[in-house]
């Protein structure tokens, strides 16, 4: 038994888009919780098991697993045949755990304290910032439609999502706007906002 | 052909112990490269092919693939026998990447914030801080020796590292020293800083 913890317009969209992307919706039950809003609506909800109250959780037959890349990268190997990730063994395995890794150790946080407005040198010398960032997506995205190459995997889902929060942190560079747009603009996008977009209108 | 670019005394450390601990000392190429060090010593190696030059980063038969829990990942899936991660399907995947995952986009930045004092609420509501981070670590360890259950894993090793770095950030917590201390006290552990102390030796 599959129960993922979501709030509507939260990091917890992304894995309800996933789960779209693996056909699996029927097989995993979407539990709607609140969560303290930056308007100063809403508040942590009891009914969520995360130990901090936040979204995305996952249970699987009762043991929860947090973290928006543990999360997808888990569910993308209960369901392979989908094809969003490759598993271990398979040509993109290392490539494709590095970009999941990256997103979280890195592109994440140097989007925080760049809004934060903060600098310090331990956060450059263990992040770096934001023209880094965006170096490495034009360089990966210079010579193929998606992160790992020809085809849309869950790290382009993972890290595009952050472009579909905020369209205006694109980074100004042709193949990356381009490859932003692919990440949006699929059907399970749409499907997961138009199902935030019911779960908000309550 | 594997390789992995590292530097003495820095993140990479806990690569070259974890190579050990999979038994794995003589299929990979451990090559040495400098990076800047915070006393001035030390500058990016243009040996490294990190686009960083930052370390670790494993090669596989020339593909990259960086951020040391996904590298941790990568080798765990290469050497299955040695049982230092549960593989896919197996019982604890979850909590493991979630472990993996959690170390990286949660407990690596809070420490970092700790560390250069800084303080803002978007840092709160994005990461939390220490009290959390302890709070989830005492909590995991209260009714077991490892993270995952009886079995030292890759996510003792990622995480226990912190505290083999910096011991004076160890929890004061009974059950998180003694956990830290079966880390650290691990002969690979020490094999890994024997090592890194003849590379410094030069
Ligand atoms: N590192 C976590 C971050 C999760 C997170 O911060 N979620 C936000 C929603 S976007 C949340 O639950 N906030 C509620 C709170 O801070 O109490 C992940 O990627 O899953
Ligand atoms: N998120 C990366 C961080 C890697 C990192 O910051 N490594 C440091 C050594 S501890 C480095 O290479 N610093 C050199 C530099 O900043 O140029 C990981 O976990 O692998």
């Amino acid at each position: 038994m599959l129960t993922l913890f979501h709030a509507c317009h939260s990091r917890s969209t992304r894995i309800v888009q996933l789960i779209d992307e693996l056909g699996a919706r029927d097989r995993v039950e979407i539990r709607p919780v609140t969560i303290p809003r930056r308007d100063g609506s809403g508040a942590p909800d009891a009914a969520n098991p995360h130990p901090e109250h936040k979204v995305p959780l996952l249970l699987h037959d009762g043991v929860p697993i947090r973290e928006s890349n543990a999360i997808m990268q888990y569910l993308c190997e209960l369901f392979p045949e989908a094809g969003l990730a490759p598993m271990p063994g398979q040509p993109g395995r290392g490539p494709f755990l590095s970009w999941m890794a990256w997103y979280g150790n890195v592109m994440e946080p140097v989007y925080v304290h760049s809004f934060a407005g903060l600098e310090h040198p331990l956060l450059q010398t263990t992040f770096r910032g934001l023209p880094e960032v965006e170096a490495r997506l034009a360089e990966a995205l210079r010579d193929r439609p998606y992160l790992l190459g020809e085809r849309f995997s869950a790290a382009d889902l993972l890290i595009g999502s952050t472009f579909a929060w905020m369209p205006e942190a694109t980074p100004d560079v042709a193949q990356v706007k381009d490859w932003a747009a692919r990440c949006t603009g699929r059907g399970a996008a749409r499907r997961a906002a138009e199902y935030d977009a019911r779960l908000a209108a309550g």
